[in-house]
């Protein structure tokens, strides 16, 4: 969008711009480093000409991974973010929007270990604009934060997930990523190097440092067996819609 | 204990040490402010006479309550930390210990908003320290990450809702923590201001200004009804009895 | 105090809250760690009932201990947090407490080193709330900071120290705060592990890296030879009783 | 590229990645407001394939926008990082391509404003990664900076602008940037909605907060006239073989 | 000035602060380290009492020597900010002034790496006082930021590099700077141990770490051949005179 | 100096650097604002010259202006750095020092408030540089802190005030600084312009924000009644002779 049209757009009464947040991260032999920004990219898309909101550049790189939820930041191909650098970028971008007279901001997630550190990005952004109190109507400017999984509803899980859902802890380039990266990016996706393994096996704490030998050799905590294209196409119009109507309701969007 | 005696003890081959977390927050007119560094210093004690573990004096202070998890930082009665102050005194606190021998360090989290930045906390402490890479044999300095719900069994929330687990999202001065401090602090517990009420219905997202409305005007996102000393005894040992055996094993500490 | 008490309370015209701001340190091989922490909040809680304010949570860890003032953060039992740390947490702690409508806060502080960041913290939080320049008649939010032992009376001082005054620069771990303890909290005090040295002869400058043999090994500036709970009541009570009465007449309190 | 391709190819001898740094910056009626990335990475990608270096996520938001070379940071469609926040994601990204045994390093510039806050987060992220004080035969890791406007040849020059070069101070949302985005991507170009306007007249000084008459209605700082795809062409090519055969010169890289 | 003096001349109409910017930068063999904050506050000095302003204390340290610009932060003699550092303290400096209704900021920069952190901390300083977004009839606060040499003259340049001026990038310790201290602080400069060499080669990229062969041994990136007191003269009072007459138009100061 | 002289003297066994640190803060009606700077970059030419040692550029700008030792913050020609500031300028400038080979530094300075914020600025350089820990037979390099009023003798106390010292605290514009100026500048001293009035009556606790009225008028905290040359001559003497005698005798320098 050009700069002259984006100024009478954000003008507007029902403004909305969605900011996906990704990571740059191993996703095992199988898929691609950019995987989590790819898919929360492509789904703001698909919510974004739903609701007729504007799709923002994405945060391309995360916080560090996680061993519990993305195998470990010590795993080549994994380039992160400290705390203070995600919050304080996604805090500038926030902030450059509100200023803008953009109304409603949606955050949307792709990366599990970015989600506390995008809400005080948020808070942050909204003091920092005067509009941290809201107002007493509720009628100020408006920031959601949400990870898209939480919109998987349960026919979906079971429908991709037939001999039941082991979790969404050990999801790191296992069934859910790979079969929506099959559908939306499957160029992007080599089936012919995936490895099938047992899910990772992981304790309830985080351990610093590492023990690497706890993540599978893959990277991925649970592998993409019976991964397919048509589970990614049910999961991603299932989200879509979903997450579509929960904002349209919400923000009073007209769709 | 004294500093010669503490110094001693840091010299050894498996000194541990706990660092309780919690926070400065509302907690429905029935529980005090300050529950969430009563119960996790109260659970590290007791894990700490299991695994011979010292017990620091606890964050009282944590991260930014959460509408979806604790009824939201506008509520008086919450005083809250940011991002950057958390994890700048959890840091140096880490560090600190680190730098003096200690072998161990566990951070016993109640109060889910601090996860994540106690996670950046601890990872920054190691790299500050030259301990960030850890060593080849695992042998290094350990810094162990949990909250101490994740160590509640199946078999304990069974018993503690027979009615069903509503799940941890809304458990913010419901039954779990009441019946904790029932067992452990009777006296800080005034169950005559309890009030009954559904629990509180919250959207997917985070939504920056919050909506008070959404959260109920006790302040509790559960009702603790049903709650009992009897209900926390078994919560309390259970999860003592758990988590001290997992990080005997994980720290290979006698017992 | 639960939260709907605290809320009634807060917006009452003279509400008063007490940070009390102590450290974990070395205080020799009679004193417990947290021998700053207790004494502050214990004599918060005196002059608390004085002027019917209430005390928060102690900021339980303190600035680095320096060598002329604490023997030094290189000793065993010292687990200090750095400049930024301090000032974030008590910043945000302060504001915390302002922005909920409280209209006079008091830092009492019982740790030398923290003085200067407590009222770097203290500025910031007001300029934060928008309290930072005042009101022209003095009539908005008040922070005020000090240090326990500037209200010990001249008077008080001849009966503690019979044989003169040996100066609060290397009073740590000595007669002072070893009375006190013994007084507030006997059981926490070894009085026969104390042991009896010259006091320490330290330079008119601060050297780093420390010249560590420049503290005795007690890590006491001074011994506590003739400390006893007598003193150590006298001490509370007269600051406790000069202090609340002074905090009353500035803060225009009922009494 | 997934993970395991990655880390067979960063440790080799000459791995090297390229790190293209744009803005999301308002460009007039005419070009897209991403064109500084859109630039700096598709430039990136000619120059990899050159030297067989990869190309990063590019860094989509830049630092604020100045009036005297982007008409300034108030106008719509410009969304800013502050000079923190520019500094802490690039040396964060840079420190884990480090980290991961990348031997050359080459950021981009595409957008003038972000020069010096890259060379800080450069010079930050070696001594992150101890690597800031180099190796005596200079075999170290390497960051090297780059702005690829400063490989545009005189004669070039001379023929992109055959009535002279107007200086590269107002060239923004000029000739040069339209006639590559021409070249490149012209399906994001709107000549029909290009202005003609005598370039800006600007002051030797900066001035805050700016004077926006002094910027043009369009936003751009000189007017697009005279653009062409094949001018694009001319500059692209010219500017990648340059580029390229400098540095395989410098880091000593198969051709 | 004292205190009393400047309250009066602060609240008049027209007062106006010029803070000069150098560094303590090694400039060869026979300039002083201060060269940068010597010429800047000199110049000051000259300009201020042309439009009546005052000169504050110098920034008598700057960022980084860049080796393009400066030869090299590895340098001996050269002692630097880094960027967090530069902004905090000149973002303080001005918003104090600016609290305390100075009208206009001029900061003279002499050191060609700090610019754009000079620009960070006026675009801070405006906001943290409240003057960032600037009166609708531009009458607000106005902070101006430039280089003395962007006010040296193609007539001067002709007259003090007869042979052809070189370009700015390589005029470190060369004659623009020699022939100005021969002017103005002749003292200070040895040109006994000046040294005739040619002018550095440098590459377009900037390379870190340095090759620190690639600046010439003295320090200096181009030799003060030919310098005279002469041309100093007349650097200095062409540029006092433009930088005098450009800042009172702009400023509407009266003359 | 430059540059080649200064390599050749910091690589000397005994090299030594003493950095002034002041503040640019009303000194009332008859002192200049840079009070502070001026005096301790003084006597550090003094004790400098006596032990060999070089004086850096002093920092001229200091931390806030507090009530009980400066007036306060708010009166002006008062301008401040905060605490981030501050510790990050003089971090940076004492790394600087400690990397170029410089064996010993010296803070010496001459603004109550600056205290603790350079002790923080030493510790962290050290650290920074790798000596943070020091050397088990203390030859690494050193920083030592100090205000020079600490070396004021009990003998020049009687003398300068010979009806009783009325105490640090209060000697702010008073006759210590003002007989300092008068012996070292008096040309910047308006002895006509001074105020007699009695001592500030300073509570025991700092207030903010502060009742202004407790500042005298003058903004000294006590009156220069008394003041002298002769007496500066005295305490500047005494002063430079003890503190050159103590910093030969700790860092074991020639004399």
């Amino acid at each position: 969008m050009d700069a002259h049209t984006y100024r009478d757009w954000a003008a507007g009464e029902h403004s909305t711009v969605i900011l996906p947040a990704g990571a740059f991260e191993q996703h095992g032999p199988h898929l691609p480093l950019g995987t989590d920004a790819i898919l929360s990219s492509t789904i703001a898309e698909a919510v974004g000409s739903r609701i007729d909101a504007k799709v923002a550049e994405p945060l391309s790189y995360g916080y560090k991974s996680q061993q519990k939820s993305g195998g470990g930041d010590h795993l080549a191909g994994t380039v992160s973010l400290d705390a203070a650098a995600l919050i304080a970028q996604a805090r500038c971008i926030l902030a450059g929007f509100l200023r803008q007279g953009v109304r409603n901001l949606v955050v949307l997630n792709g990366h599990y270990e970015n989600y506390q550190f995008l809400y005080e990005a948020a808070d942050l952004a909204l003091a920092d604009t005067g509009a941290g109190a809201g107002r007493a109507d509720g009628s100020g400017p408006t920031v959601l934060l949400l990870s898209y999984w939480d919109y998987v509803s349960e026919d979906t899980l079971a429908a991709v997930y037939p001999e039941g859902f082991p979790g969404w802890d050990i999801e790191h380039g296992g069934v859910l990523e790979t079969s929506l990266m099959l559908h939306l990016r499957p160029e992007l996706v080599a089936m012919d190097r995936a490895v099938s393994h047992p899910p990772a096996d992981l304790p309830r704490f985080d351990r610093l440092p590492v023990v690497s030998s706890r993540t599978p050799d893959t990277g991925c905590l649970s592998a993409p067996d019976g991964s397919s294209a048509e589970k990614g196409r049910l999961l991603y119009e299932q989200v879509a819609a979903d997450l579509g109507a929960d904002l349209a309701a919400e923000l009073h969007l007209p769709r």
